[in-house]
C-alpha cells in the first residue's frame, strides 16, 4: 500500500464530492483518508454509509486544517481534491500547499488575480496544483480535436445544448471552444451573401472571429455540445454528450495522478491531456 | 399507352424543371408531350438533348397557349407542371383551367387573394389544381410527425441547417413547422428559470408560442431541418436531410397522379398525403 | 377530492415502482393508495420515506388482496399499477379484475394465451385492463411516424445504441419497429449491386421484409433508437434518446387515466394514443 | 506569374479530373498547362470547354510523354496530379519522375511492392512524390481525432453509412479508421456481459482489435463516417460527412503545395497535415 496516493475529498457530501469519494475509493493506485463537508449533519459518520455505498471507514469532518497536516505526514505525497464553494476555495489552496498538500480544484469561481497570485505561492513552495474548470476530458479532446479542425476549415458554427434549468446562455464551456477558436488569429464565416434575420436571433449569438453559438434548452437533455465545421462538399462534425457526472471521474482521477508530478500550478486539464 | 397521363412541363429548362422532365419520362405512368421555356435559345431543340438525358423526341417551345390547346384535345386528362417565375404563374394557371387542364405548380409566390381567386376559378371549371410551397414529401412527413408529437410534449425547438448563400433565417420551412406546432393553441416552453442571453441570439429565434428556431449557415450543408422536442427523462428528434432536387420528385410526380382525381384547388402537399 | 383517481402500486420498491410513486404522488389528478411490496424488509415504513421523497402517509405492504379489496370500496373507480415479476403478473390481473379494480400492466412476460385468457376475463367483467409492453410515449409516436413515412419511403434501416450492460441485440423495441413496417405488406430496401460484407456482420441483422436492424453497445449510453428512411437526394430520420426511468411516467400516467374509460383489455400503449 | 505552379491533371475527363481540372484553374497559385485523357473522344478540344466551365485555352491531349517534356522544361517545378485508372498509375508515376516532374496521386490500386518501388526511385531522383489513397482532409482530421481519444477512451464503436450503390462493405475508409486505433496496442470494448445476438449480424462486423464496424446502405446518403467513442456517463462522437467530389479538392491543392517541398516519396495525406 506504500505506492497508494493519499487523498481527502473536500466537499465530500456535494454532488460532485460524492462521485468523487466513489471514484477515488474504487481507484487500485489511491486510498481515501478523508472527507470533510462543510454542512456539521453528517460529522462523524462513514462517508460510505452517507453516500449510500457501504462503509470507508472513512468518518466525515468539518475540520479542514487537521486533515492537511495529517496528508503532510503520510509518507507518499499527498492530495486535496476541493470541490467546495468558490468562496471558500483560494483560502483552502493556500492553506493545503502551506503543508506542501497538492490540491486538485475544480472551480470557475478564481479571478485571474487569485490564480496568478495562488501561482506565485506555488512556485516558491515547489508544489503542484491543478485547477480545472471543467474535469471532462470529453470536452478537451473535442475542443483540441477543434483547434487542429480550424487550421483547415474556414467556416465553424457550436450548437450547445442543455437541460431547461440552466439559466445561462451560451454555456461557458462553448463560449470557451469559440475563444480557442479565435485565438487562432482567424476570421471564419466570410459571408457569402447580405443576411437578413426575419425573426431576431436566428443566426444565433455572435461569439469571438465571426463564429456563431446556438443554445438549445429542453427537459431531456442533460450537457451536449456540438462543433460542425463546414467546407466545400463536406461537413465535420465534433459532438460531445455527457449525461451524468460520473463522466468527470476519469478526469479528476488523471488530475490526482499528474498533480504529483507538478512543481507548480497548471491551470486547466488540457495542459495535462 | 392509352392510360398514360400526358404532360407539359413549363419552365423545363430551369433547375427544377429538368429534374421534372427526366422523371416525368421515366415515370411508366406518364407521357410527356410538351416542354416550355420562356428563354428562346433554345426553341426547336429536343428537351432531352438540352438537358442532356438522351433524346425524348419533345421540342423546346415557348409558345404557351398552343400546349395547353394540345393538352386538353388529349383523350386522358392533361397535367401541366409549372415552375416558371412567380410572376408568370398566376395567369398560366388561369389559362390551363379554361383549357381544362390540370395545373400542378410549385410556387411560394402567391398571395392569398391570387390563391382564393384561383380556388373559385377552379370551383367553377370543376377542374383540379394543386398548388405546392415545397414538392418534398419528406418535409411533410416531418410536419405531421411533429404535430403528433406535440400533443404529448410540451418543450420543443428547431434547428434549421442550410448552406452559407441562404440569405434569410430563419428558413421557411422551418417558420412554416413552427405555425403548424403553434395552431395547436399551446404554448409551448414553460420555463423553469429567468433565461439570460449573455451573448444576444444566443437562444435563438423566437417564434410563435414559445418556439425557438436556430438557424445554422455552412458550406457543405444543403437543407435540412430538425424539430427536437425534449421531456423527462427522454428526447424525440425528426430530421430530414435533402441533398439535391432529386428528393422532390415523389413529390411531384404525386401531385400529377392526384391532381387527375381532384375537381377543385388544393394547396399543400400535406392535404394529399 | 372526490375525483381524485385512487392508485394502488405494486411492486414499489423496485426501480420502476419507486419512479411511479413518484409521478402518482404528484399527480394533480390522483391518489396514491397503497404502495405493495413482495420483499418484506419495508412493510410497514412509510413509502415515501423509503424511496427518499419525503412522508406520503401510505405505508408498505405485502399483502395484495387486502389492497384490491380497499380499492374495490372507493367511491371512484380504483386502478392498481402492477410492475412485479413477470411470473406474478397473471395472478395479479385476474385477481385485480375479480375485484372490480383497473390493471395498468407494464411487462413483456405474458404470453399469447395468458393474454388472450385475461382479456376474456376483462370483457366478462366489463373491466378495463391495459397491458403495455413499453409505457413510453416517444417510442411509440417515433413508430407510429415510422409506419406514415414507410408508404413513401421503400428503404430504411434501423440503429439501436444501449449501454454495454444489455445483453441482447438488437433490441425488443428495434425489432418491433421492424415488425411494424414489416406488417405494411412491402419488402424494402430492394438491392442495386450485389452486396458483399468484407467482414461478416458489417451490414447488420437481416429482420423482417429486408430491414436491417445495427446494434451499437456503448457505456456512456442509455436506450437510444433510430430509424433512418432514405430516398433519392434525401434522408428522413427519427431517432428517440431515452437517458432514465422518468421518460416513462407521462405514459403510466396517461394509462391510468385511460384504464377508467375502457371495458375490455388493450395491449400496447399505442392503442390509447 | 513565375511563381506559379505549373500542372498538368492526367484523367482530366473523369468525374474527378473535372472536379480537379476546376480547383486548379482557379487557384490562384497555380497554372493549369495540360490536360491529359485516355479516351481519344476529347483529344483537341479545350478542357474547360468538354468540362463545362468555360474556354482554359488548354487543349486535352492523349499524349503523356511530351506533358512530361514540357513540365521538366518549365523554370517553375511542375506538378502532374494522376487519377487515372490504377493499371496506368505505376508506370506514369515511374516516368513523371523520370522527367524530375513531381506526381500527386490519388489510388489505392498500387501493391506494397510497388510503393516500395517507387520510393526507392523518388530517392535517388531526389524528387517529392505524393501518394494518397483519400484526399479528404476531413477524414484524416477525423482519424487523427480519433487517435487522440482513443488514448482516454476504451470503447468505440464505428458507424459508415454510405449510398446504396456501394457494394462492398465496411468502407475501406472505415476499416482504416479501425486499423489507425488498432495499431495503438489497446484491446477495445472488454465485454462486460455476455452478448447474445438474437439476429445474425446485429453487433456488426468484428474489426481489429474488438472494435465494431456497422455499415449503413440507403438512397440519398453520399460519404459518411461516425466514431463513437463511450465511457461513464459520456458520449464523445466524431462525423464526417462527404456530399460531392469538391470535398477532395483542399486535400489535392494542398498535396500539389506541398509535393514541391518533398525530396521523397510519402504515402497518405495525413503525413502533410
Amino acid at each position: 500500500m506504500a505506492s497508494q496516493i493519499p487523498v481527502v475529498v473536500n466537499g465530500a457530501t456535494g454532488k460532485m464530492g460524492r462521485e468523487i469519494v466513489k471514484a477515488v475509493s474504487q481507484a487500485q493506485d489511491m486510498t481515501l483518508i478523508g472527507a470533510i463537508a462543510r454542512n456539521p449533519n453528517h460529522v462523524g459518520e462513514d462517508i460510505g454509509e452517507v453516500i449510500g455505498c457501504g462503509a470507508l471507514e472513512v468518518p466525515v469532518t468539518n475540520d479542514y486544517e487537521p486533515m492537511m497536516a495529517m496528508l503532510s505526514q503520510e509518507k507518499q505525497l499527498g492530495v486535496v481534491v476541493d470541490v467546495t464553494h468558490p468562496d471558500a476555495v483560494y483560502g483552502n489552496i493556500r492553506s493545503a500547499i502551506a503543508y506542501g498538500v497538492r490540491p486538485v480544484v475544480g472551480t470557475t469561481g478564481l479571478s485571474l488575480a487569485q490564480i496568478q497570485e495562488l501561482a506565485e505561492f506555488a512556485d516558491k513552495a515547489s508544489t503542484g496544483c491543478l485547477i480545472a474548470p471543467n474535469f471532462s476530458i470529453g470536452v478537451v479532446l473535442l475542443q483540441q480535436a477543434a483547434v487542429q479542425a480550424s487550421q483547415y476549415f474556414d467556416h465553424v458554427e457550436i450548437i450547445e445544448l442543455h437541460h431547461n434549468q440552466k439559466a445561462d446562455a451560451p454555456s461557458g464551456t462553448a463560449v470557451q471552444t469559440a475563444q480557442l477558436l479565435a485565438e487562432l488569429g482567424k476570421t471564419y464565416n466570410p459571408q457569402l451573401v447580405e443576411e437578413t434575420e426575419k425573426i431576431a436571433g436566428a443566426r444565433g449569438a455572435q461569439a469571438e472571429e465571426g463564429i456563431r453559438i446556438h443554445s438549445v434548452r429542453l427537459p431531456g437533455l442533460v450537457a451536449h455540445q456540438e462543433v460542425i465545421f463546414g467546407g466545400d462538399g463536406q461537413i465535420y462534425t465534433l459532438r460531445h454528450d455527457a449525461s451524468d457526472r460520473t463522466c468527470y471521474m476519469p478526469g479528476v482521477l488523471l488530475s490526482i495522478r499528474k498533480v504529483l508530478q507538478l512543481k507548480t500550478l497548471v491551470y486547466g486539464l488540457e495542459k495535462i491531456l
